[in-house]
């Protein structure tokens, strides 16, 4: 079954409406439960190809990838990364949440704590938000001059820019969600004591700027989408669609990467280990 | 069936002769098909506990997590890592390898590098390799004076005893195989092509060292095991009863840590979501 990936892929250049865009789709899949039985039977191959891929960008030691998800609140980014990196080797992979910038990082310019957290050579970076929330909620909220936030798109594309030339992938996923799954998501939240402490009540005062959230995504995704650090509109009501979207370009970016297991450097046959 | 833990962590203030202990016992299990079958089965269990208690530390917030992994060369800390840590959230799991210190750690005491890779409340963190290998391979190559590497028993007590009294449990691993058991697997990744970037010709310079390196294992465990930063000793010949053996070592430490959901600083009932 193929996920029609082109349709998420925001081409370089291009301007995106998010609301046009269906945030319940499910692609080749029946929006029903047969069409979620199929997609988790998928997630499970996915899962273990890229595990492979993993392992193999770890022993081929030249490349890094840096996915990064950004979504509205309740978007399902922590969903995504338990259900989609669950199954590769932890040791592979880094997951950075970037909050409400610290004393330090506020010292610093926006992208300082960015790069602290870039992942090394053989290894898969997770950003759990990014520097697109400096472009994001800083903006929404006026947390800084607009000179200063309108000077970051150029920054940000000059910096993912640097990272693709110096061996990191980069690969950017919005979660996208309708105001109304977002209600649901919420209420629920508020139903189990379990998830009490994943509402914060300032979420409802975000959500009441969703459409100024909206129009600071889509200028994002305008301004820094270059050939090589591509936006993924990722449909995000359904979960289990969402998660096979995001498996499937994670799988395709890492076979894009032309990995390859190294040569030695000795001649494995001539070495003999004593008793 | 029950895992005999109790036989495997050395009681502080012990001494251990690794000798006299056989890294090919397999417990409660038999040592055949069957026993790793049912082991096997097991450790799937031990995933979803494991699973569930991590998502709790991290909604709890106020505690940290730190195992450390030991070994020999080939004895299993990054097969170990995949197989016991892989059904969990990679959010919540950071793992640091720790490899030869870089210039700029070296220009620091040796616990530096290590202080900067703690986890942070809600976090398990997971060390392959470890502040130990300066009192192991730093003192079987002779690295330092031996009053430097002497001193540091005491200073490792010391910070791990900051630790735990600040909030982080501390697990400590020692993967413990035969001689025989690493020449077969040193020797299988000379066979496998896909292993070959695994192998270093200088591993068998070190395996040349075996008892020197046996003994400055017991020392560290006679001088670095307090009650709260326990050693284990895990037999790893067998890989499938070294897994469940630490998948209910974690288990263990982390359902005797109080963890808790916390309570909401809001009343749930009392918000309302706008449609």
């Amino acid at each position: 079954m193929e996920i029609p990936l082109g349709r998420y892929r925001r081409a370089p250049g291009s301007d995106t409406d998010l609301v046009s865009i269906d945030p319940a789709e499910t692609g080749p899949f029946p929006p029903n439960g047969e069409g979620r039985k199929a997609a988790r039977k998928l997630l499970k191959r996915q899962r273990d190809r890229l595990e492979a891929l993993q392992r193999l960008l770890y022993a081929d030691g030249s490349q890094a990838l840096l996915a990064v998800f950004q979504a509205m609140d309740a978007g399902g980014k922590d969903g995504t990364i338990r259900r989609v990196m669950t199954g590769m080797n932890p040791q592979g992979v880094r997951v950075t949440s970037f909050k409400a910038p610290t004393e330090e990082e506020l010292a610093h310019d926006f992208l300082w704590r960015i790069n602290r957290a870039l992942p090394r050579k053989g290894m898969i970076g997770v950003f759990n938000r990014s520097h697109y929330e400096d472009v994001l909620v800083v903006r929404v909220k006026g947390l800084v001059p607009e000179p200063i936030w309108r000077r970051r798109y150029d920054q940000i594309d000059a910096f993912e820019r640097r990272l693709v030339e110096t061996g990191t992938a980069v690969a950017k996923f919005y979660l996208h969600i309708s105001k109304e799954e977002q209600r649901e998501r919420l209420q629920a939240r508020l139903d189990d004591p379990e998830k009490h402490w994943k509402f914060d009540p300032a979420d409802l005062k975000e959500r009441s700027r969703w459409n100024d959230y909206l129009a600071a995504y889509q200028d994002a995704m305008a301004r820094c989408n270059s050939e090589f650090a591509p936006w993924y509109v990722v449909p995000a009501n359904h979960k289990w669609y969402r998660n096979v979207v995001i498996a499937q370009v994670l799988i395709d970016t890492l076979e894009g990467m032309g990995l390859n297991y190294p040569d030695p450097d000795f001649d494995p046959a001539a070495v003999c280990i004593d008793g």
